[in-house]
């Protein structure tokens, strides 16, 4: 981490707004799944081919997608680019949730989860235009932090039928916990097991 | 900007890892451009009405587009999906990419400029996720720092044929001044002259 000279005006006296280089490293895609049945509850496969408009079959496929309650700024059903069209998540972080709410695990098929990726630590912050790599040549770009809601809590709480009030403290058991949405930026075969070579951008605080 | 408690096992001991939460303001669309001419010079518009593939009749429209030499990771040629529809740039950081080549200006129309932003501080550095808000419902997403290219360089070359090695200087003085560019989120109409609503997601350093 270091500290750039460019924007030493920012804070006043003496300011210093951190700054780290870009970083490449890999990670393991341990699980592959699809979201093509009812709900969003996913269900592993071996390899996916997906497109420009993501995961072929997969609830989120789609160039484009209607506006919903997580861009509340834009009319419901309103057409908007789709950012969201792979779902990843962390072991370790579903670990957690588990752990906080109590229960023995929580599983990624359960919450619409299509990748889960071993190796990277607080997956959840890894920053927007942060790049995957697949050996066979696709691409993905994570989009942003999955906010965890009361839809995916309410899935958890299936599988644990004498607990209440899951919908709700599953949001704020994942908060900072829910993995990232990302959008193929390159179309191509995944297989599960794979290698993913990862390359987050260099990244700096902005502040007005 | 804070330090957040979750992230403090970073750096070993006792390390702080700043963050900073969401920014709202307003900025100014100060011009609207489009490049439906040779090369990538554009021209004022007072109204353009975008669409999820950009900038209808611009060089950059298209939900795809062939990787070049920014993305050499890529064969050249592959299909891509294209978040560099739009072009934005900033009076102040052309003034001083003008000032390091020692010229009277750098227009935005010489360089592919789609849109002039006024009162955006570094707006280079605005980080990627950044959402802009047009007053007829239109909406960007930032993509990235645009890296500055010998082929911007040569363009402005040609308007001082005076001076020598415009494109490598310019590539040297644009660094991190360049804008930004970014994709359509939402389509809609965007006129020239309005206020546009930024969002800058909240920031957090990220360190493997």
């Amino acid at each position: 981490m270091s500290h750039d000279a460019s924007t030493a005006d920012l804070f006043g006296i003496a300011p210093t707004v951190p700054s780290v280089a870009g970083q490449r490293f890999t990670a393991k895609l341990s699980r592959l799944l699809i979201a093509d049945g009812e709900g969003f509850a996913t269900r592993d496969v071996e390899r996916l081919e997906v497109t420009l408009d993501g995961v072929p079959g997969d609830r989120h496929e789609g160039v484009a997608r209607p506006a919903d309650s997580r861009v509340p700024w834009y009319p419901r059903g309103a057409p908007i680019r789709n950012s969201r069209q792979v779902t990843i998540l962390a072991p370790d972080e579903l670990d957690e949730i588990a752990r906080r709410l109590g229960v023995a695990q929580v599983k990624p098929e359960w919450i619409g989860s299509n990748m889960v990726l071993e190796g990277i630590p607080r997956l959840t912050q890894l920053p927007p235009g942060t790049r995957l790599h697949f050996p066979g040549g696709a691409a993905l770009a994570v989009e942003a932090e999955n906010m965890p809601c009361r839809h995916a809590g309410k899935a958890v709480g299936a599988f644990y039928p004498d607990m209440e009030g899951m919908d709700v403290a599953f949001v704020k058991a994942a908060k900072g916990l829910r993995g990232v949405v990302a959008w193929v930026e390159r179309a191509g075969e995944i297989v599960a097991g794979c290698e993913v070579s990862i390359r987050v951008p260099a990244q700096r605080i902005w502040v007005r």
